[in-house]
């Protein structure tokens, strides 16, 4: 049989974690890895080519995973080359997905290619639990609660303050905030009561701690609205403890059903590396994105229009015999 | 917009629960239960027909849930009414369902008709998790818990032993073991290990309790291989606190990725009342039936060919928008 040929764009933590996860699934291939870089300073464990050269392996590629940024890279990358190759992303831009879906269907249509957009966990694996779970369940409340884990964002926002020489944030979803969603209590939260924001700084040789952590504490958009811890550790404890990309989450849903019975769906993730993980995600919907496009199907999907047979590298029948 | 016309075959638990499920769909409409009974003799919200009168509704009723038995009905029943009505089942003998699914889609094949075979949970969700928890990680391990949960099969057995009155038997999921597979340290578990079985026994007026009690606890493929807690009640108690029928359950799938990275995957389900939940799974699949068939669709299928998308009553673009 002949293997799924694979290309990835972009090669940071998550073509990385692309990289390694294709070495786990016996019917895939890696052809090549696209950088912007030059391609002789990458590397890789496969052929290296310079992104102004994709466009030679239009025969060549079954599927192009791109592994940029939803800022700058996604939007303009996503259409520009589902034009000529079936593509994965994971653009997690949620406000701008409805828009960003729009240019690559016309890309995808056009071309007669077939795209898959937004997946991973969180757009991804997160949406699928929220509308699987609303559709079974249509009297309830849901709730997603993210972390323990890493968030970039905020880390960059700590380290971004004067006297900071490096830092880490971790978003932890608070535990009894958890059990009141379980309990199917229904409860409302302030963004204070779901997550705790938690940093580990280490700050410059005689910088004011005390002011950086009135500083990072009443931080506006990023820390003002919740209980946040400040830790100060130095950058070998940082480098030892902190270096990893951890994450996770829980979507819930509890509803009822009947004359007032009480039901709960749960889904979640403890994720010893995000964007390993995600990669993952996006690897197994290349199977699928290689399926439908041999059978025809063009344009823009997104993981709600993906049965989940199509994902497994097992025959229907198998799936059948033994998973039902 | 006109609703989707649903049809009840056997009203037992599951078909009641399929009844009370309906109403909280504003898409859907209950046309009629069809019964074995003198349809005279059953109290419903809506009309309710003898099943010698079912083939009168072949244009009438867009998908017919069938909620009768995995031993004895569905067998007969599954392939008798696909060759007439789209039908969706909860078929869940796990042994026989290839065979099942071969006599369904060969009827449903010819009638250009489309079935659902095997929703519900388990069969259904539990089956869902673990091929898509697999296909993202697929080097790893997986393992399913059930409970806390009534088992029927055990209650019946309880019931069978000489001197009882009445009993109810829950499986339920080791705490222990649980932990174990959440820590990622891939166990390896005896049966014993996994699921303790506890009893609410009700004797006879002058029964031999530890007689009783021994012969519950030693009974073979029942009991024998696991710890069994075995509690005599009253009759009150057991109908005061043991009337429902709760289950629920764990997959939860370890495994890495990258170099030895943890990745952990879990979905769980605490479920008040079994046969009302597995009815709402089942009626929402009616939904994906429904738009299937009206593409065109035919022959039997699974909940591995159903893309989440079809089971919710928003447009694409709506769940685009909001949900992923």
């Amino acid at each position: 049989m002949s293997k799924i040929k694979i290309g990835i764009v972009g090669y940071g933590n998550l073509g990385k974690g692309v990289e390694m996860a294709i070495n786990q699934n016996d019917d895939m291939e890696l052809v090549a890895i696209f950088t912007r870089r030059q391609p002789e300073e990458v590397n890789a464990s496969c052929k290296v080519e310079h992104m102004s050269d994709i466009r030679k392996y239009k025969d060549v590629i079954d599927v192009m995973l791109l592994c940029g940024g939803s800022a700058t890279d996604l939007p303009e990358q996503g259409p520009e080359l589902a034009s000529v190759f079936n593509t994965i992303d994971s653009f997690d831009t949620h406000a701008k997905i409805p828009e960003y879906f729009a240019s690559v269907d016309d890309a995808a249509s056009k071309a007669g290619t077939l795209s898959l957009i937004s997946t991973g966990w969180d757009p991804g694996l997160f949406s699928l639990s929220r509308v699987l779970a609303e559709s079974i369940l249509p009297e309830g409340n849901e709730y997603t609660f993210w972390g323990k884990g890493v968030s970039q964002g905020h880390s960059d926002a700590i380290r971004r303050v004067e006297g900071v020489k490096n830092g880490v944030q971790y978003t932890v979803p608070i535990d009894s905030a958890l059990e009141k969603v379980r309990s199917g209590s229904n409860p409302e939260f302030t963004t204070r009561e779901k997550h705790l924001r938690v940093c580990y700084v280490v700050a410059e040789d005689g910088a004011d701690k005390a002011k950086i952590e009135n500083e990072i504490k009443t931080m506006p958009n990023y820390f003002a609205d919740y209980d946040t811890e400040v830790n100060f550790i130095t950058e070998e404890e940082l480098k030892a403890n902190h270096s990893g990309i951890p994450h996770g989450g829980f979507v819930i849903r509890t509803g009822k059903t009947g004359e007032n019975t009480k039901q709960k769906i749960e889904f979640s993730l403890e994720l010893g590396s995000n964007p390993e993980f995600t990669a993952s995600v996006l690897v197994c919907y290349a199977r699928a994105i290689y399926r439908l496009a041999k059978e025809g199907k063009t344009g823009a999907v997104t993981v709600f229009d993906i049965p989940y047979g199509l994902l497994s590298p097992k025959s229907p029948e198998e799936l059948r015999k033994h998973y039902l």
